[in-house]
């Protein structure tokens, strides 16, 4: 679905992340133009509102068959950032783009030189038992096992930990269950040394280049990966069970992925990644592993943990599907597969190099205001075929494009209407979720639905909007059909980031007749076109306020007491969101006012759309956060703490209860205080 | 004048150095309504354009009379920031704007909590001469003498460098010229140790601040400032023939200033001072003299300098118009007026505090886009009476505003007009400052004179603009009369931040008759008017164009050998430059056909403006210059180097050159490269 998490992007930044962007300007009226002697001819398109029956008409030409098409011609081959198959795919989207019928008024592309990670084809990487001796007591699989032939094809790229450095450490085996902070010191409390040892961890609960960050500080020397059934697979672990017999990933999957906390090009942090751009050293890059690092998958790893010494056994929330009690080692038990003193070896053969890429955009030009864009955009590399990630997000928008080229092209929408959103903030719910084509259950994929009402969060840095609303503060939005639930403990859809990940795959278990997919193109389209043709921007502010009074309870309940205990007041905060709450209920009274008047000027329905537009900019303070790479938005900044509240504030606020230093939890509680007065400024009417 | 260069104003930041701001919002069009059947009520205001009747209108409203009057009422008593004197000017600015019959639409304060410095009113600063027995052979006067009555009002402040610490070291004085870093590593150079010296420096060449910082790091204990007659007084030193005989400086004139490098307030950079603001601790405070330092009047600085030992003497350049030959020392000579042994001892009393104080802002609302604005300000502070430096340019101020209040009120400019102009780039002298009431010599003050055509340089941090310019981007314009420096070579105006700079001083000697002061008022409104009531922006892109290339010539001319051997092309920066040519060359062609339309849109002129509006945020890199607080302008940033090239890249040359570090060359170039691509992308007309 569109939107799926996805960390490989990441590290490409603007070079491929938002491949498909589509850019275009708000259309405020698209109909014929009536003449009127004495008035201009730009006269009657400026205060004309969207057409119902245009939707009508979008929606009614979404087909679901085309859009399973479009993920079959994507995922047809592994399309690996910068190989062959994703510059095929370059290809591909131009030619749609550019097709007489169907495409948009303009299609281009933008190149990069961007920095990857790659594995030695001609050196598997691999993660050993090596005995006392020196001989080899068992090595994980080069890669999947070929179970429905999609797997066999020679472009599926062997598991790694992509920047993981190479290197091949060798020491005793410690479970450390994710790999976070915490993991590892109750592993020293447990009186575990860890030091020279390499340390195994599941997938979830931190980054991926966490783990080995994390473990780094304690003496660990290697890191292996591994993905528990009792996290994807809601225990199931047998061949039977699992994949081409269900969605559950097999035994033999492996999870690939991008080991990098940071967004953006790895050397080029706040520049784009061109010709002429300075390069950091690569030993400034900050957020990846800084020792070798392996994922395998959960067949080989239950081979490792299953043998593990160490007495007490891990406890109840460290234990996994595996099929056995989890030890923490270190090391082998005596009477295990392995003799006692082997030692487990992690070989890594990555190696990093600067290739070109592109951009591929493509764009309908307003015919009102063409310098207002919506945006519309999905990231084009996969790590193997990438039917679920990325790809149905794409098939998605090429069916999207196509129906509104379509559209352009037949003369209805008029000189160009706005073809591709993507990015919207979560306001959006009051506003324009509720396009009466989409709803309701769907029945043929028992695992998956639209929930009615969509369930809305904020936009964390989990894909390829991050740049944009955390460095940029462009209102954004993430819409995803995603599965129930209420009947899946599944962390993420299982087959993800592994050689599972294809069309097969997609039309048997995830939505078959593709109708899920087609339901997200009509919603998508449905958000689109009302953002691109609405008079007045289909947002609503107050949604806002009330994200904001949620965060400033959180923290009263939370922080309030040692606040006061260090002088420092959370009242001017509340001050500021009673502000800003007076000023989005006043927007929305002028708004209304504004829609009531039969012939508004332009000039006034502009410095509403503005305010509206420009809301989430006030948020942003690029000083903020000095030590998280393009993290600028105060309100959805990543954060360390639990809390749901302001993430600067509770951060400084849990540092502060370690180390005294309540100064900062006072500056960051400022910066929040004058990012929401910014805002409430931004959406006041005029002095008077 | 309006925009005196002072530094006074730049700590108080937010709270006073925008003491003036007058906002208002662009009127695109203010004549009654022709009323047409079947047409709305706004159309025929989008699309008219200035009217020069108005502009006429305006010209000759400006009475000469009235500004004298003003300057008057400002500059009556001392009112140094947050004293009384100060604190009666926001009454008397406050009723002018509330006027019934010529204030504005409303006026209003805005408070701040700021941090100052000032001397201890019971024990007076002094730099003396202490004798090997501890008795005093000399010690500087406390005050100007009384040479006008106005400098024995009890509210004059005795003077002092503010934010200079309390203390009292003692040791051998040396001549340090300008306190340059240079000028110490000479003295070093000559063999002289400055560990525990006092150092006597004079105005000019290096910031206030930087003199005792420089000195600091080569083990100067305490710094003396004097001001120099051969550079201010064009060598002109005796009572009779210095004020109150002539405009020079007096003897016994002391220059007091803010001993601050950064503007802002100190303790809370990048936020509002404000009641909640988080303060940094004191000893955080970074561009302040870390050790104590006294500013005194030349003839003190005679009876030091003129005895000071050393051989050889000071070089040419440091030689002043004491009339003596400088030596370097340390200490006194044999022969001269202190016994040898005797050592010269600053005693420095400030303490710092925080205290409450007002913005003031008037508005004239804007009747068709009243949320785009045009800023006029000025600081209100002075060190005393502060008759040019600041009351010149508030004394126009409050004529202009006199002017368009009672325009507005008496219903010529209709539902108001913007007020007043302060901010708008150089860009400027093409398009609008040709006003033709603006112009010729004006004999009656020799040295003062507008020369036709206007001078025009770039916009250094050297007034209330910085923060505008340099922090948010926003265009800006200083419009200053000011004297022919072909027949002085004063520095600034002599009276500049002493007890001298009075309405006596003005009117004799700066501007018999105000009519000068008249033509200022004139052409700011002018410019104002132009702005406010333009269909399209007085802007001209092209201008900036021209600036860019003749900086990379200087750039290539000084840095291409070294770069090409370091293996850095400015090709891309060239490349980039002639895409910012051919973009404003293109706008302003749009522009000239937009102009050619008889009933434009109002989006299409809308777009136009936001263009030439926007232009300048798209230099800012707020992570460009991590040292310098506010900087973020990267084409008019503060530079060490003396090259007039872009800023960032002429430093990072020079420390290059120093340490090696060639990379942060390149990434400076980078900077510059990504910033003029951008400001080119926001002239280019839309993807088409």
């Amino acid at each position: 679905m569109a939107g799926c998490g996805v960390r490989w992007q990441y590290i490409l930044g603007a070079a491929l992340s938002g491949a498909l962007l589509l850019t275009a300007g708000i259309l405020l009226g698209h109909y014929a133009i009536y003449k009127e002697p004495q008035t201009p001819e730009w006269l009657h398109s400026l205060s004309r509102d969207l057409d119902p029956a245009l939707l009508e008409d979008f929606m009614n030409q979404v087909e679901a068959a085309r859009i399973g098409q479009n993920l079959k011609d994507l995922s047809s081959k592994p399309h690996m950032a910068t190989t062959k198959g994703d510059e095929e795919l370059v290809q591909l989207i131009l030619k749609a783009w550019r097709d007489p019928q169907t495409g948009l008024d303009s299609a281009m592309e933008g190149q990069y030189e961007v920095f990857l990670s790659f594995p030695d084809p001609e050196k598997p990487n691999s993660v050993a038992v090596v005995m006392e001796n020196g001989s080899q007591a068992f090595i994980s699989q080069e890669t999947e096992k070929n179970l429905t032939a999609d797997q066999a094809d020679r472009d599926v790229v062997k598991p790694y930990a992509a920047y993981a450095p190479p290197g091949n450490p060798k020491g005793k085996l410690v479970y450390a269950n994710q790999g976070k902070m915490s993991d590892y010191e109750y592993l020293v409390q447990q009186g575990i040394d860890l030091n020279g040892t390499i340390a195994i961890t599941r997938y979830g609960g931190a980054g991926r280049a966490d783990k080995a960050i994390n473990g780094a500080k304690f003496g660990v020397v290697g890191v292996v990966v591994y993905t528990d059934p009792g996290d994807i697979n809601d225990g199931k672990a047998s061949a039977t069970e699992t994949y081409p017999y269900s969605w559950y990933l097999p035994p033999s999957g492996v999870e690939r992925g991008s080991y990098n906390s940071h967004f953006g090009d790895l050397l080029t942090p706040y520049y784009p990644a061109k010709g002429f751009t300075y390069r950091i050293p690569e030993d400034q890059i900050t957020g990846i592993p800084p020792i070798p690092t392996q994922p395998i998958g959960f067949e080989d790893a239950k081979t490792l943990i299953c043998n593990l010494a160490g007495n007490p056994v891990a406890e109840a929330a460290w234990q996994g599907a595996l099929g056995c009690v989890y030890h923490l080692g270190p090391g082998f038990r005596q009477d295990g597969l392995f003799p006692n003193s082997s030692e487990v070896q992690v070989n890594v053969h990555n190696y990093r190099r600067i290739n070109t890429s592109s951009n591929v955009m493509g764009l309908i030009r307003g015919s009102v205001e063409p310098d207002r864009y919506v945006l519309y955009g999905n990231h084009r590399d996969s790590w193997v075929h990438g039917a679920i990630d990325p790809s149905s997000g794409t098939a998605v928008m090429l069916e999207i494009s196509r129906v509104l080229g379509k559209m352009v092209k037949e003369g209805k929408l008029r000189a160009g209407c706005v073809c591709v959103f993507y990015f919207l903030w979560w306001g959006v719910k009051h506003g324009n979720s509720r396009g009466r084509s989409v709803s309701g259950q769907k029945d043929a994929s028992p695992t998956y639905c639209l929930p009615p009402p969509f369930s809305l969060g904020s936009l964390g840095a989990g894909s390829d909007y991050a740049s944009f609303i955390h460095y940029l503060g462009i209102t954004s939005m993430d819409i995803a059909y995603t599965y129930d639930r209420s009947k899946t403990s599944a962390r993420i859809y299982p087959a993800y980031h592994t050689a599972f990940d294809t069309f097969h795959y997609a039309e048997t278990f995830i939505d078959p007749g593709f109708t899920s997919h087609q339901t997200v193109a009509r919603t998508a389209g449905n958000v689109l076109i009302r953002l691109a043709d609405a008079l007045i921007l289909p947002l609503n502010v107050s949604d806002y306020g009330e994200t904001l009074q949620q965060m400033y309870s959180v923290a009263r309940e939370a922080f309030q007491a040692d606040l006061t205990h260090h002088n420092i007041s959370l009242d001017p905060l509340w001050a500021a969101i009673n502000r800003f709450q007076a000023a989005a209920a006043g927007l929305n009274q002028r708004i209304a006012n504004l829609r009531e008047e039969a012939n508004p000027s332009p000039l006034d329905v502009r410095m509403v759309n503005d305010q509206l537009m420009l809301l989430e900019r006030a948020f942003l303070n690029p000083r903020a956060f000095p030590e998280k790479y393009y993290y600028s938005h105060v309100i959805m900044a990543s954060r360390s703490s639990s809390l749901a509240t302001f993430p600067g504030l509770a951060d400084a606020y849990d540092n502060a209860k370690e180390d005294g230093l309540w100064g900062e939890v006072h500056k960051q509680l400022t910066i929040v205080i004058q990012v929401i007065e910014n805002a409430a400024s931004i959406l006041e009417p005029v002095a008077e």
